[in-house]
């Protein structure tokens, strides 16, 4: 085994401090404005008729007897949004599809997909007028059976969602009916020389449940459409950008038609990228011509916003004696729910990532299912891949009696590793994650012991790729010598500082004297989503390069003053020095009232859109939990995250991400599922039913922050919002298996399910 | 008399042309936002205690009923603002002074200087409460005798305003208290031998009162002071980076804790650069803890806003029977108002820089009255100087047979002259507006008769130096081709589009493709104050580097994409070729969509601070009236403006301004005056009493474009807002003269003073 040494990392003022957060005050006062914050005058209020059916052909939409309300202002169908069927010459059939996808996900046109999918939509003088209407419009249905989970949208009787989906795109001579969006395929070596060399073979099945990412702030629209035709629209997202483009789609409209201005966002996850209101208010706006505000009530953002798959996997691990693995194999199949995209890439492609595995065979597949279409859920996929591979791992380690770190250190991916994507690892923190786990005191301290309670600890890992996409920062100086940052990057947990502590690295001055703003779609560049874990990395570099373009300037301006070539002029720790007169020097503060006089404001900007050097992360959890065998309950008693990160700008929301992961993992592991009836219909849509951890749920999150710096950015940024999401659903299942000695294979692994699995235990 | 021809002007595209402005639709639909339009939650309502006297010593001000009104919220008094007193020792006498004078001007601290200054300020749950409370507050004042004009400023017994306020500046060994705040002195050669040359010799003295810009909108500030100390202030201005500067040294604080943002704004023209509310609704919402809005009634505008001076002006030139001028002598008395600063300066540069004269003095005095600070009002000061300058050439090309143009031709200032203030013209337009006007039809029509009227046609010209200042503006490419600018100007009479227009020229696009946009303080770098007819010319001239920035980073991308190096791309009206490669070519609008993928979205720059180059405009009237010698009533029969502007970028907004200064000119010089009582009240301050034109007063105002490219500027823009007011006072007291055959020497010549003059020239 050789040991991988990390770079040594920088010194750093500003980068790796903990300042308060900029929007701090706002947000602690409820100063912020969130999406429903919002208000106009003369605004309307718009409600969407949801269809009852989970799978049903809609015959017909009658809307004037609800036109007729006295109260309301106007009615929109997906009659109002962009008629894309008559584009389909234009944009060839792949195009047409995936539009009206979009289209009818926002106001279903032909079908109703699952209950809550919206049908039409009205606005009116009040919320509750909006409502009355909306059992006035009269919508003619032809009920279909429902498929709701994956295994049965796959059964050879399944209901079909979509005419046109068939398995000619499978490659299938006689193509029938399907549910399948789309399979792929990631191949290494030859799985079949690999199994062959294995000494222990391990395969294993589990079954998910769609969960939500359960944000706090419900999913919001207002829109403004003006008589000159432009539209404004507020609302919370992970991307106004994204927003944007998604609206001049479905309205039919340029993009620069569109301005779409960020409020605050109460969570995301993902779940904030997709758009739903923003089109339809846009919509009745431009038909009422008053601005109109949307918002879903909790029921509507559990039955009608995008979840994440529930899946069915299976995994199939071949070793060595001495624990070298030497193939592995996956299966996927992931509900995709009403219309395709689920997040099958993400699992298939980070799975095995952790390992360096010669042979690997992975097919995934893409299915569609009666439920809401799924959207982004922190790391998508990735969690239901790693709960498969993880938990083979620990029962492979337990066979061949090779404690589970050791395994790791001798699987692990290191910097040259090709991964099934075909991306070849660069500088990557496996190893040092993995000497992270090993050295921690939770590692070597005993369980202990409780009575009545069944003890066990889990180790698992997990991999995500992090991404980045275009961003851009524009950066001025003011007079009295701070800097003002403008960015397109919603901030959904810290990026205001943590993208200011790298404009402010680079000048040399305090984060406090930087003040971010994030702008609307006609204030900045085009900004790429806040997803991926993308933000400090890309928009922190964006702001590298505004601080950059700003220094450029500043040694220009020092040259003017001091009647120099800009050569002669250093910038260094925000202080402007005459290269050979080492009496000549002005700082930061002190030229920047003069920057006027020198040519006018000094203004940066920075556009960035990094197609290499994007840093994938490692994670891994250490938890200790207990069982109660009489009711099946879990306690977690100790849990204890790792993740690489690259380099932590701010390590206190660094670990607040790893924590906030951490939690969201364990609602997912032992509690979080759709709890869906035989028709189709979500039986918990209640944030009281549909159970979520809460802060009696959960002990301390020890977040240990692992700094492999990312040689393929200015401050060696990976991203740290989504990694810690991976292992924890693994992890808990192991940390079961080693408390009972039962290896669960379906999620939730709630109180019912923990003591059947006991009592067929005792009974087997 | 050489005849100076002008550079052809260059062939552009979109400069020039008269595009729908981009705000139309908003400002036709009531969609705006002004100033008073903002509402926020939770908001307070705050109204201004004024004093009732002209002249007091303030011996106290008690606040605690008012305090404990129900609905009060806030109280505030100077005591609230900056503590300039304890800061003498560290900035200096004169600087602290300065402060004193713009902190008292807002709330009074040992003085009342004018009916309507403001002594303190109530914030209340509702208008009407603040008003209520406003009774409750004590102040005792000691009386002091007022001086409402500069006359009786300047007499030996005069009160005087300001104990610190001496002859001493003005050299005298042993001073005495004064109201002339600073005296100004111009002089170029030897008047004494200038006069000695001279055959003819005019001198006339005149007297003018205050006026008022007149503009619709109120004086209005909403502001939120927030808990982490960032107040943000929305208001309408002339400059919101001013408005920032000034509540930053009345309040005390830095100024980039300060965000100024821009609302719309009906009118200004001078009058809405000073700030008068937001400093105080700041201190409200720091004390209430509430946002509190504010907005003036319009009495309070016409007593408590600056309005310009009234003035004591004479005029002496002397010429030669040939007609060439030898030497000409001002003397200028101008009222500050309650505080130092009235545009005496602008009257003095400009009022002889219409021509080349050898020997020139002028004497300036700036004199404080007992009447609002004055501010700037279009071509601020420069009318009055015109007023005795034109009236008096006028009379002496009567003496001697020379007709007026003519005359001018002879003496016009041309490039190389040397103006008064010292500035050597460049490339100016005097001699092309004089031949604009002799190759007019207006000029050569007869005059024409009317029974029982006295119709006469008066001429007169004028100058304007105009001004420039920093200014910054940031453009982004859309992904659909289009282009967003960022600017710090606020548009007060079509600047987004004449700002756009530059943009669009550069980049060859229409400039319906761009979008412009006015930021707040913290989302644009410094922009200085739209005035000085600066806008066109300096963020023109920002929109036009950031164009540039924008080509160089488009060749760059196309290098990117052609895999060549930046040198072998050019960019020529809005396509993008390869220089040795003709089938190589992209379009600006093809190559948008590829410009993330290709580095990040593209984002220009742009920062100016033009310290030379800005031009000086020409102006000139050639007007006809007739006279009722019943009533005295002046009727306007027809008017034509004639103005250089360099470039006309648009002109039909060049058109509009050129109207407008007329319009108010007419007003001026016929109706408007404050009418005050002798213990220092202004009579008339309601719109009805303060009489300006409407458009039965006027007839359809000719305006006449001169175009003398400036060549200190890109497009050769000078600036196009305040020449045109410059003349309208002299034109039309010269076409009465030539009506009636008085020369009248008092503003405003309405019925009444005509009436006189008639009766007493019948009796003389």
């Amino acid at each position: 085994m050789t040991t991988e040494t990390a770079p040594a990392k920088p010194e750093y003022k500003v980068v790796g401090t903990r300042p308060i957060r900029h929007d701090g005050a706002d947000k602690v006062t409820g100063k912020a404005v969130y999406g429903t914050d919002l208000n106009l005058p003369g605004m309307l209020w718009g409600k969407v008729l949801r269809s009852p059916h989970a799978h049903a052909r809609i015959e017909s939409i009658d809307t004037s007897k609800a036109e007729s309300h006295p109260e309301v202002r106007a009615v929109a169908t997906f009659r109002d949004l962009a008629n894309v069927e008559d584009r389909i010459e234009e944009v060839g059939e792949d195009v047409y599809t995936s539009m009206k996808y979009i289209r009818d996900n926002i106001l279903a046109s032909d079908k109703a997909l699952y209950k809550g999918h919206a049908i039409a939509a009205v606005a009116a003088s009040s919320p509750h007028a909006a409502e009355e209407a909306l059992d006035l419009i009269e919508v003619e249905y032809e009920p279909l059976k429902p498929v709701t989970d994956v295994e049965s949208a796959l059964a050879p009787d399944a209901a079909i969602l979509h005419d046109h989906m068939t398995t000619a795109s499978l490659g299938d001579d006689s193509p029938t009916g399907t549910n399948i969006a789309s399979h792929q395929q990631f191949i290494l070596g030859d799985i079949a020389v690999g199994f062959e060399q294995a000494d222990v073979i391990v395969e294993r099945e589990f079954r998910t449940k769609s969960v939500h990412q359960g944000y706090i702030e419900p999913q919001n629209a207002t829109a403004d459409w003006n008589s000159d035709g432009k539209v404004t629209i507020w609302c919370s997202s992970q991307g106004h950008f994204g927003i944007r483009d998604t609206a001049a789609t479905v309205l039919g409209i340029p993009v620069s038609q569109i301005k779409v201005v960020p409020l605050e966002i109460g969570g995301g996850f993902g779940g904030k990228l997709a758009s739903y209101l923003q089109p339809v208010s846009a919509v009745l706006s431009r038909k009422s011509g008053s601005p109109v505000k949307m918002y879903m009530t909790r029921a509507e953002v559990l039955e009608a916003s995008g979840p994440t798959s529930g899946s069915h996997v299976r995994v199939k691990i071949g070793v060595t004696n001495e624990g070298k693995i030497t193939a592995a194999e996956g299966y996927l199949a992931f509900e995709a729910g009403a219309y395709p995209g689920s997040p099958i890439g993400g699992a298939t492609a980070c799975m095995f990532s952790p390992y360096d595995i010669e042979n690997v065979h992975i097919d995934g597949y893409d299915v569609v299912t009666n439920k809401p279409k799924t959207t982004a859920y922190r790391a998508p996929g990735a969690p239901l891949g790693a709960l498969g591979v993880e938990t083979v791992i620990d029962e492979i380690c337990g066979i061949l009696g090779i404690e589970a770190t050791e395994f790791r250190m001798l699987n692990a991916a290191r910097e040259g590793t090709r991964r099934v994507d075909g991306v070849v690892n660069g500088k990557i923190g496996m190893v040092e994650t993995v000497e992270a786990v090993r050295s921690h005191p939770h590692f070597s301290q005993p369980l202990g012991e409780s009575e009545g309670k069944l003890r066990g600890r889990g180790l698992a890992f997990g991999f995500w790729r992090n991404n980045a996409g275009p961003s851009n920062v524009v950066a001025g100086v003011t007079p009295d010598g701070k800097v003002t940052l403008n960015e397109g990057s919603v901030d959904v947990g810290g990026s205001r500082p943590a993208v200011a502590q790298q404009l402010a690295e680079v000048l040399g001055i305090p984060v406090t004297d930087v003040n971010p703003q994030v702008m609307d779609t006609d204030s900045i560049g085009y900004t790429s989503n806040t997803g991926g874990s993308g933000v400090a990395y890309k928009t922190g570099w964006a702001a590298y390069e505004a601080a950059q373009d700003i220094k450029r300037q500043l040694i220009e301006r020092a040259a003017v003053i001091w009647e120099t070539d800009s050569d002669n002029v250093e910038y260094d720790d925000a202080i402007l020095r005459h290269k050979s007169d080492p009496e000549l020097s002005i700082a930061f503060k002190d030229i920047a009232p003069s920057l006027n006089a020198t040519g006018g404001p000094v203004v940066g900007r920075g556009s960035v859109n990094p197609m290499r050097g994007v840093g994938g992360s490692y994670a891994a959890n250490l938890v200790d939990l207990e069982v109660d065998p009489e009711t099946g309950k879990v306690d977690i008693l100790r849990f204890t995250a790792f993740q690489d990160v690259g380099t932590a700008v701010h390590p206190s929301y660094v670990e607040g991400q790893i924590q906030g992961g951490a939690v969201q993992g364990i609602g997912w592991a032992l509690n979080e599922e759709y709890y869906m009836s035989d028709d189709g219909e979500m039986l918990n849509a209640t944030l009281l039913d549909y159970r979520m951890p809460t802060s009696l749920d959960v002990p301390m999150i020890e977040a240990v922050i692992v700094e492999v710096p990312n040689p393929g950015h200015p401050f060696g940024v990976r991203g740290v919002g989504e990694a810690n999401i991976v292992p924890p659903l693994a992890a808990i299942a192991n940390a079961i298996h080693d408390a009972t000695g039962v290896q669960l294979d379906e999620l939730p692994m709630n109180p019912a399910s923990i003591v059947k699995a006991l009592n067929s235990k005792k009974t087997s």
